[in-house]
């Protein structure tokens, strides 16, 4: 099925002007004075990736603390994908950390446990896409920050960063 | 001539183990006990890019305070290429910034201006050549963090960074 895939090599920019609206994005927004965004977003496109998963996502990221993002990771736990997380070792404590949420939902995550920065700022979906940029998983990121995320769905690339993350993986597994 | 070039879609990661050895890979290391790397690593082969441009190098990048980068692209300015970089406002001032370098190279900088983060990490190679992805041009980013950068020769990709490149270009101009 995934051979029949139009391949997928798409970039896309922030800030976004405007907070993508979570409502009309689950369905419907009822609020006449919605102020946010009701268009697609770079931050909606983002999140459309996510909400399409069907098997697994890994993530390797060195700040996660925008809640959207980890909401959906952790519903998609929930419903049976594999979700796992790589992150640096600061994110365990600092504030608006999202990983209580990840391990309550039975998300896996590793942090580097090094003085080293675990830096990355990719994700993989069901080993068939490639997210990877500036950007970090923070609100900031979204509409406070020039940034960008290339999305690819290029096998030789995409292998090099699974094996990459299958590496960082094993090697900061806590044992 | 462009065209007949292989396209290239390859991914280096960091940290590296040992620092490259900058006499050896200009051509000869005489210290029979360097101990830095005389192999190829993965900021031997970013080097290697950078040295390779024909005609311009577009720097979009959020901190750069390494020296022996900023000494290449110095360097290429120097000697006709169009080396034109864009980096965070806060790089002004910051601690090991090397503008003063490209300024007195004659390469053009500009600075975002504005209370956002410019947070990109990519620079452009001759309009054909894109270098992409977590890697500040930092020391600390070669040996002690761990990073990716993709480089891309793929035309739709490249087209959609050289515009966002131009675009800011033209909104950061001090006027
Ligand atoms: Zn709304
Ligand atoms: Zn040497």
């Amino acid at each position: 099925q995934k051979d029949d895939k139009e391949p997928v090599d798409k970039v896309i920019f922030f800030p976004d002007d405007t907070v993508s609206c979570r409502k009309y994005r689950n369905g419907i927004c009822k609020d006449v004075n919605c102020r946010m965004s009701h268009d697609n977003t770079s931050f909606s496109q983002l999140i459309t990736i996510f909400e399409q998963a069907k098997r697994s996502i890994d993530v390797c990221v060195f700040v996660i603390t925008c809640q959207e993002l980890a909401n959906v990771l952790a519903e998609k736990q929930k419903r049976g994908l594999t979700v796992r997380i790589i992150t640096d070792s600061e994110q365990e404590d600092c504030s608006g950390s999202q990983l209580y949420k990840f391990r309550a939902a039975g998300v896996r995550v590793r942090t580097d446990r090094t003085t080293f920065f675990m830096h990355h700022k990719f994700a993989i979906v069901d080993n068939s896409l490639l997210v990877n940029g500036s950007f970090n998983w923070t609100k900031q990121a979204v509409t406070g920050n020039f940034e960008n995320l290339l999305i690819t769905s290029n096998k030789g690339i995409i292998q090099q960063y699974q094996q990459e993350f299958n590496r960082l993986w094993e090697k900061f597994d806590p044992g």
